[in-house]
């Protein structure tokens, strides 16, 4: 049964929705889970809940790194963190998986610090799953390296094919490169040089894509840097926000527009559900030695749940193996390439 | 009057959706128009409208830039374009402002390449309005300096503010640094150093914000560089429409959500009205010594009747004289601060 190590004290909803994510998920899946954290605050959660005792494990860890931490200088101090000892499960083959809804930078940081790279990645990078109009896309940076080379984008596009193929059932994938526009000749300088690595690369490059294309479903998976990433991902979830407040104001300032609501209510739930985050849960932390998983700062016990599961399938069709098989292979053929 | 130059030529639905908001422009504002470009296209289209002549010029101009040349390229070979042809009617001084639909690149460099920049500015910024929960913010580069150095974005900052404060009417408007976190800590290095001299700069600078507090209303100027801009206005268009679309969709589905969808005709109407980009029209080129407007692509009649309504209120408020006096005043305190 898969083991995943759970960051109970990660999140704006910790440790609550976080420990009610993972007794869901032991419902539902087989899998068996390492709640991570203060002992004394999980067993009392715990006593709300009915669930099979023998697959529920509590680790305790002291201290908590908060949102607004810097993570270098908190994954340096605290040494008994819940993101820390998490990842020290996976190091010592406790676990098979680690899922934290915390400190996104602090995970990263003690990803990369305690289980290492894969070989021959530089940078990890974090996939994130958006839904588009044709299905779903996966970008990868989200926020991991904000400063990136272009070496570390062109291993991105390989790890994002690599994971689409595994995870997301779809063979050669397409990979776009996230620009100002189409042609070859356009964006900053290290996007220009990232798109010469990927041409020459195995991956189905199918050239640089617009910002508007990421939600026409254009293509699979969709490289960038972290900074941009970052900023897209968060544009993304803002508006999606800002657009169901203006329309449901809109709606509700007039007699008609209020019966319309009451009509429609159906409709607005299950378009709530198709752009809502929480139906994939968590973003893959990529090139680490090691299954993470890293959620939404807000994440419900449902995201919690849906992250569980992501993390079971990558860990039984171990994702990494094929990752770095694919990353030497890519290297064997830009070597052939260049030769 | 104002003299608005208006290239006839560019734009996905010219010249037909030009002309049409250009003859509803002189309608409803104080303005007269040059339409520029194939006179004999132009001259075919304003025979099926009524309008009052003399305050309609044609001015002849044989090329077109295609909207996938390259901008460089292109206002190098065609010193006849439409777009050549209407920034040098604003440098010959018998156009106010200039408004093109059309390549933006081109615009970008045919303003640099023929009217200058404004005294101390080093690069021009596009500044794009968008709606958000509480009004309106500006969002400054949109995509005209993609690699730009931490003096230009200091510059659009403080180009931003004196817009916000001229054209959009708030006085010391607030100015944030697009950023992944809210601490001074954060992002890439480039981000970092404009920090600093945004916080030195006379702007009311807030600091960091992120891609979610775009939306909020969280501050109403964002300083970005143009390749960051450039994807967050397309993706947060595009996401628009997604959104439009899944919810027709999931109303269609059902009867009760058709039934919906009927009684809340009106309200989608008034939504779609907020948050679209043609009720604001264009964006204009700050930093280049001439009011120059660059609409949407896709622009229809009611965004460049609207762009029209802008370049001319940047016109009569000087903006551009604003600009300079905003911009020594900030290299003054710069050197006061430094000494």
């Amino acid at each position: 049964m898969v083991r995943v190590a759970v960051d109970a004290m990660g999140g704006d909803y910790a440790p609550g929705a976080i420990i009610r994510g993972g007794l869901d998920a032991i419902k539902k899946f087989e899998v068996s889970l390492l709640f991570v954290g203060q002992s004394d605050r999980i067993q009392a959660e715990l006593t709300h809940h009915k669930f099979n005792r023998s697959r529920i494990e509590v680790v305790h860890a002291d201290e908590i790194i908060e949102m607004d931490e810097s993570p270098a200088v908190a994954i340096r101090k605290k040494k008994n963190s819940s993101i820390s000892v998490g990842i020290n499960l996976l190091k010592e083959g406790r676990a098979d998986a680690f899922f934290s809804a915390g400190n996104t930078g602090g995970v990263v940081c003690a990803a990369t610090l305690f289980l290492g790279l894969l070989e021959t990645i530089e940078r990890p990078g974090i996939a994130i799953v958006m839904p588009n109009l044709k299905g779903v896309s996966l970008i990868i940076d989200g926020g991991a390296n904000i400063d990136p080379k272009p070496l570390h984008l062109l291993q991105y596009g390989i790890m994002g094919s690599a994971y689409y193929e595994q995870i997301l059932g779809k063979m050669n994938p397409s990979v776009g490169l996230l620009n100002v526009g189409e042609e070859e000749s356009k964006g900053p300088d290290f996007v220009k040089e990232t798109y010469q690595l990927l041409e020459r690369s195995p991956v189905n490059f199918i050239g640089n894509i617009e910002g508007k294309d990421i939600f026409s479903g254009h293509c699979d998976v969709i490289v960038c840097d972290g900074y941009v990433g970052n900023v897209t991902l968060k544009v993304s979830e803002s508006m999606a926000e800002t657009l169901a407040f203006f329309l449901k104001q809109e709606l509700l300032s007039s007699i008609w527009g209020r019966f319309g609501l009451l009509f429609a209510k159906k409709s607005f739930r299950n378009f709530k559900k198709k752009i809502d985050y929480s139906e994939y849960g968590g973003a893959p932390l990529l090139g680490v030695n090691g299954i993470v998983i890293i959620g939404h700062g807000r994440s419900s016990s449902k995201a919690v749940m849906n992250a569980i599961r992501f993390a079971k399938e990558e860990v039984e069709r171990n994702i990494n193996q094929n990752i770095m098989e694919q990353v030497k292979k890519a290297l064997v053929d830009q070597s052939v390439n260049k030769a």
